[in-house]
């Protein structure tokens, strides 16, 4: 289920009941943080629910294109699944958290394509960060005709720049230690002046501003740059 | 305030806050068509609001890219931010309903732009129909470094194709009367086989289907075709 984008009354109705009848509630963080889903769903959470949290392996010295990397994540979510499937033998019903919305760039595919042939799911949509942040930021991208793509900022300069070219609205996620080359990218395709610079959107802490008026130093793991594309209004 | 993909449960927490303390509940309709949006937030309909119905003009034998086309739209959306103005004016409240997101496309966005700069405004952000389609059909599209794209069926065979092999994942909307066009397109890319057919997501008469098993007949309004990118699973 999708716990949206942080905001703890962008919940819908859906997500709110099934956390209320699971028996299990199972959430993914990093080791030594609180998981932002777990923390989203706190005023609902169940009394008597068992409560599963999934770990991320430590990963921080291996890079994620290295086969270790690739075997140690396999492996955290095969063993996850069967966590899971622990409980659902015994007849319980386990909620997945999911921040945002689940298959929008999130952990929990990984778990379903292990479960769902085995067992009955059911995907709860979510609010997903980019509706978050552009809402945020009162900022409308795309309308009627007009393309619109998601860009991770770990892109190479020429391919970002082209992809930026050829779109007529996006947001580029991922922005990280990535914003020199994002800012980079975005003045050779014409589109730096426009572009807004959202952090942590709905969150009681956001910040929302012109990318121009943003420094170079990192951005943090709820950032977003928005490319608005919408220019002729009716 | 968004109203989400169909699924009345899938209305936020927020929205239905917004709602019950609104004075005016404002929703876009076709001529006489019931709105969605009007039907999803019909079980917490405020017993006291005024309902300010906002008629689309009728277009269906001018083509969108005609100026009266354009004109008759900019004239509608004037009008809409008038009426809705006669209300804050008052001190009153003002609720737009806006199914899916209202800055996803929505028509909500025309009338903000015309608003936002003299009244206070928040944008609630709702689940769009993207992530009630691939929730509906239960396949996660995108993964980690994937870029996705949003295209519409209007776009011409050639750009459809390259755009389509050029992207990891997509959604094509506006599949109406597009659908052969959409299908050459997605066999030229080599991505026809897994592409999915989702009419209706999260409605009681959803509808799921490869679609290569899918004829050609004009898809209604609430139909996309899913186009997964997610290959190398870890």
């Amino acid at each position: 289920m999708g716990t949206g984008p942080g905001d703890p009354e962008l919940l819908t109705l859906k997500a709110v009941r099934a956390i209320l009848d699971a028996d299990v509630v199972a959430h993914f963080l990093k080791r030594g943080r609180p998981g932002n889903a777990r923390a989203i769903v706190a005023p609902h959470w169940p009394e008597n629910a068992i409560e599963l949290p999934l770990e991320y392996p430590v990963t921080t010295e291996v890079h994620r294109h290295e086969q270790s990397y690739k075997s140690q994540i396999a492996a955290f979510f095969d063993d996850a699944a069967l966590h899971i499937a622990h409980h659902l033998d015994q007849g319980k019903t386990v909620a997945v958290l999911s921040e945002g919305d689940p298959f929008f760039y999130g952990s929990y595919m990984h778990v379903h394509v292990r479960l769902a042939p085995a067992y009955p799911t059911e995907v709860i949509a979510g609010v997903t960060s980019l509706s978050g942040c552009w809402s945020q930021a009162g900022v409308p991208l795309m309308q009627g005709d007009d393309i619109f793509t998601v860009l991770p900022g770990t892109l190479d300069l020429k391919d970002l720049q082209a992809r930026l070219g050829s779109t007529d609205s996006a947001v580029i996620m991922k922005v990280g230690r990535n914003l020199p080359k994002i800012r980079e990218a975005l003045k050779a395709a014409g589109k730096f002046d426009s572009a807004i610079y959202v952090e942590r959107g709905t969150m009681d802490n956001a910040v929302v501003m012109p990318l121009k008026d943003r420094d170079d130093s990192p951005a943090p793991y709820f950032s977003q740059i928005l490319v608005p594309g919408w220019k002729a209004r009716p």
